[in-house]
């Protein structure tokens, strides 16, 4: 089985043992004959995918009512992957997100790390560096480095812990927040985890 | 008694009843004939400054040991101004002190409100919104403007109240994050506090 995460820069595929991406604009989705499930953000792509048969949407088979309407349905598709948990995405945007008793109970937006270091250098020059995760959270920091790592690691961090629930962290940049929240499970196949529990849940494979 | 809080775009004046502004582009700091006591984060102008004898930039009697090089003088003076409290300035970033018993324990960098909603739309124009002050931080949202207004004030606000200290809210945007911080005391005249303190102190008046 195929399946596909399809986002603003690229095709990220999954055959179930390994994963490989394509670059959007280079890769001709009419050159794969087998049935492939996808999600897809990208607005154009999607146009393109709905006429070609054997790309199957799997946004087709969500029960929009567990969800909000402009929820993006990565997000969606990494809470039907969990029971009990809160995730926490983190690409150019950070999306974190809970579910207690497989059921959505809502989630925030956060700014990812990327946007943020351009955020805190567009502020000040002073304020040019990357974050430091290894940064002590435990104190109140007396540099500038760590004053704007601390303040978007440890305002996440505490905000995050206050929900006691176990942490799932996906996305590309799930290992540079895994120092921050040391007992969170890893898992950078969550969303393919989710699609295929849709697709079972729907029959249609 | 002229105090003078200088910054990248306004010098901001207090004569002890009443504050005004004046942009940094237009006005003659020589104009002025009288004792100005001043702080100033804009390096050209402190050059200016240095050279007129009646402006005394009260940089000069602070113990920067109690303090760390690359920080600003406005959240020093702030810093000054208390005892025992968490400072938050919120202006174009938001610095978050904490003062314990007249001692600095170091503090962090936020990003302000205006920084932040940029960063929130150049991520995606799905995200192009306003924050909503008044969004409800006892429940996770299901809508996306609430979502980055959650993002942005409840991760804020779950940290500084794991201090457990009296909140001083200052800086232009204090207002608006009074909504969000409803036990903060709010004072727009922080930093002239802080420098009346210093001036005291070094009995230079």
């Amino acid at each position: 089985m195929l399946l596909c995460d399809i986002g603003n820069t690229s095709f990220h595929f999954y055959d179930g043992k390994k994963d490989y991406k394509k670059d959007v604009t280079s890769f001709d989705s009419s050159s794969i004959d087998e049935k492939v499930y996808y999600i897809c953000v990208n607005p154009k792509l999607k146009e393109v995918l709905h006429i070609l048969k054997n790309w199957v949407d799997l946004a087709e088979y969500i029960d929009m009512n567990k969800y909000y309407n402009s929820m993006g349905i990565d997000r969606i598709m990494a809470c039907e992957a969990v029971d009990n948990n809160i995730i926490i995405d983190a690409g150019s945007a950070i999306t974190v997100d809970l579910v207690k008793n497989s059921k959505f109970e809502g989630g925030f937006i956060y700014a990812g790390v990327s946007a943020m270091e351009k955020t805190y250098k567009d502020i000040s020059s002073a304020l040019d560096y990357s974050f430091n995760f290894e940064c002590d959270l435990d104190i109140m920091p007396k540099n500038s480095r760590d004053a704007i790592s601390y303040g978007y690691l440890k305002t996440l961090y505490s905000e995050v812990i206050s929900h006691e629930m176990q942490i799932v962290l996906t996305g590309g940049d799930a290992q540079k927040l895994a120092s921050v929240f040391p007992t969170a499970k890893v898992d950078d196949k969550l969303i393919f985890t989710g699609m295929r529990k849709i697709i079972k849940k729907a029959n249609i494979c």
